[in-house]
């Protein structure tokens, strides 16, 4: 017998792993420029966190929370999604006080007991950013355009940007009742799904794959905007255009989560079969308030980095990755095995990347050996070197070897491998 | 009121978050060196796993661990270590296979239900390595290596590092029985801690702060030995010297899990409080087996990462850091507002940091704003010069100031920045 994974969770090994790394580095360089800087929240936090800052009404909180009680009887939630635990990071440690607003990035895993499907695992893992301490339009097409650069970034084509005001909850409230006019009378002949949406939250049932053709009359909520709600959209657009970020207005679009306000957007791509949403976010200007801080508003994004992943693999990108061994070390006899672990320690003293063989194996096969590690260079030590305190470099690729004096061998390499 | 993070949790704010990179970023490049790779394990594993892999009796699976009951009803654990993990994954991703040794790193949270103290939390992070498929005794002086370079490259000082060798199980049987002789006679004279130990684990009670002064006598697990143990142990000490790393003997060295054998090994530093121990690790020749797969030695270690910080904090080394940003953008009236979305974006798409303001501050609070964000360059913009298609670009070190064409901002700031 052996044991496995938990369902729904993965092994991301050695080959996948620095794809893994890829992605998080071009998601903080990109956090660099756009001076975002990072926060490390806990993997869970309070159950009541979540109910009061996702929502209680929402799949999240109903159905798909990791909760569980401590040793010390309380109830905890390993995070469902990371704007929470920001929020409340930001109200508990008081950055409200300081005169900047704060510019928070997270990248890390996050946890929901979803059915599986393609793209969708119960830990996930997500990079996101949030900007706390400002309504300022100009900010929400900033966010907008972080998160389309970061899938521009990896290489990746084909992503689109929607985007939507929600408007202020009074506006909602006004268009929820319109909706409710227009769908109500056609209940009966919409799927399950939405007819147990319908009263919940309306505005999610525009979005549902099954009914959709039936809504081409639907109020738009566009339509619904006051004033303060239009002028926002408006800059916002205007922002993306001088940005020259391609977007779509969708007036449908919804966010599965219920604190959104102003701003509402998803980034779209093909190819990771059927769900097309690779990321998205929006506004939240009552949120922080929500959670018990003073009211500040708020902006920022989530982005799927399995689904982020899917596509890099779908689109066929591969990282950009360097040799990852400098040097493999062939020790040929016993005085050159007492040898090695001296030279080896050095040159990796050096900032040297170094193998060599644990295994007790025959010279040829370490040959193969150096070849898969992806080595630039083997490094020979027989008895005839060790005499003439020399080691022979050999270059993989070129297969030319020469011999290089042992206490000259890092000056060597430090040339050769810049050249 | 508000929302408080889980007891024994920690938020890395901004200003701590870039020291945690600079550790992350240390621990990865020393395994590119040293040819260990990164693999990433779930977050929770089956109960099962920790009690298998970790043992029934240690006190982390007695007393320690976040164990759950998903909504499936399966027993789950939030990880309490990081070995158990790695091997789970080593044999149901079948890498025994693999014609090379599995060379594997791993950083990342760690949660243990542990009474608070200084440098101990109940999330907690980890950097560890395990080097699964060879039995060589050089292979557990590099990964000792290893980890002593970690503290090395990262700046720190006076971390020691202590051996022993804990043989096979039946050396340790045989020696537990002629401890048990010494030790039982003097049961009642002995701390609580140690009463209640000493039949479960008496090679423990040997480590005890308390009673440790009465062990003078005690009998030494090194004389216990057979020729197999002595034959390795004898051979990591040599490769210890051959590769210069500094060590001392410690024949009361035991780890605080029931997996090891051979060598295990402890680093040491003063100036975190209470406890001196801040990483370990040894090998495990049975795990891979207990866990269900082939056969196969392994040796690893762990690094806690919250004393590495501590360790940093007491010996006052600050993380490298660089300008966090190229240039405060300076919009003086409407129309230069208006301009600086796209300014802005075409800086960052060019991978140049750029911060600006978003809470319509006056001109005076926004040089004290660039300053705060440790900008090279205040950049200014007005009507002149936009009526110019200038901008003035402002060092914030020397205070010198001069104009530059607007479309040839980026090839000056290039030459600027690289000077």
């Amino acid at each position: 017998m052996g044991f496995q994974k938990p369902p729904g969770t993965q092994d991301a090994l050695p080959g996948i792993a620095e794809t893994w790394q890829f992605v998080e580095r071009t998601a903080r360089d990109l956090c660099r420029r756009f001076h975002f800087r990072e926060i490390r929240t806990p993997i869970f936090e309070t159950t009541e966190l979540y109910r009061r800052g996702v929502g209680e009404t929402t799949d999240i909180v109903e159905k798909e929370m990791y909760t569980f009680e401590d040793r010390g009887k309380r109830s905890m939630t390993l995070r469902p999604e990371g704007t929470a635990g920001v929020v409340r990071a930001y109200v508990e440690n008081k950055l409200y006080g300081e005169p900047d607003l704060a510019k928070l990035y997270y990248i890390g895993p996050m946890f929901r007991y979803e059915r599986a499907q393609a793209g969708r695992y119960r830990q996930f893992h997500q990079f996101g950013v949030e900007a706390i301490g400002s309504a300022d339009p100009a900010l929400d097409a900033e966010v907008i355009a972080l998160g389309y650069g970061f899938y521009k970034e990896l290489g990746l084509s084909g992503v689109t940007v929607e985007i939507n005001s929600v408007g202020t909850p009074a506006v909602r409230a006004a268009f929820r009742a319109k909706l409710l006019d227009f769908l109500l009378p056609m209940k009966d002949s919409l799927c399950e799904d939405c007819q147990s949406r319908i009263e919940r939250n309306p505005l999610r049932v525009l979005d549902c794959k099954v009914d959709q053709h039936k809504f081409a009359d639907a109020p738009s909520i566009l339509d619904s905007l006051d004033e303060e709600c239009t002028a926002h959209f408006a800059r916002v657009r205007e922002c993306l255009d001088a940005m020259n970020i391609p977007y779509a207005v969708n007036p449908r679009l919804v966010r599965g989560l219920d604190y959104y306000t102003h701003t509402a957007f998803e980034y779209k791509a093909q190819g990771i079969g059927a769900i097309d949403t690779v990321g998205g976010g929006g506004r939240y200007n009552g949120l922080v308030a929500d959670i018990g801080g003073d009211d500040r508003p708020g902006v920022g994004l989530g982005i799927g980095l399995e689904r982020t992943l899917l596509l890099l693999e779908s689109q066929g990108v591969k990282p950009p990755v360097g040799s990852p061994v400098d040097i493999y070390l062939i020790a040929m006899g016993e005085r050159a095995e007492r040898e090695a672990p001296a030279i080896v320690q050095r040159l990796r003293e050096a900032g040297i990347a170094v193998e060599r063989d644990y295994q007790g194996r025959k010279t040829k096969a370490l040959f193969k050996a150096a070849d898969r590690a992806g080595a630039t260079y083997a490094a020979i030590l027989g008895d005839d070197e060790l005499d003439r305190g020399e080691i022979a470099l050999k270059n993989m690729a070129s297969q030319e070897q020469r011999n290089v004096p042992l206490d000259g061998l890092i000056e060597a390499l430090r040339t050769s491998i810049t050249e």
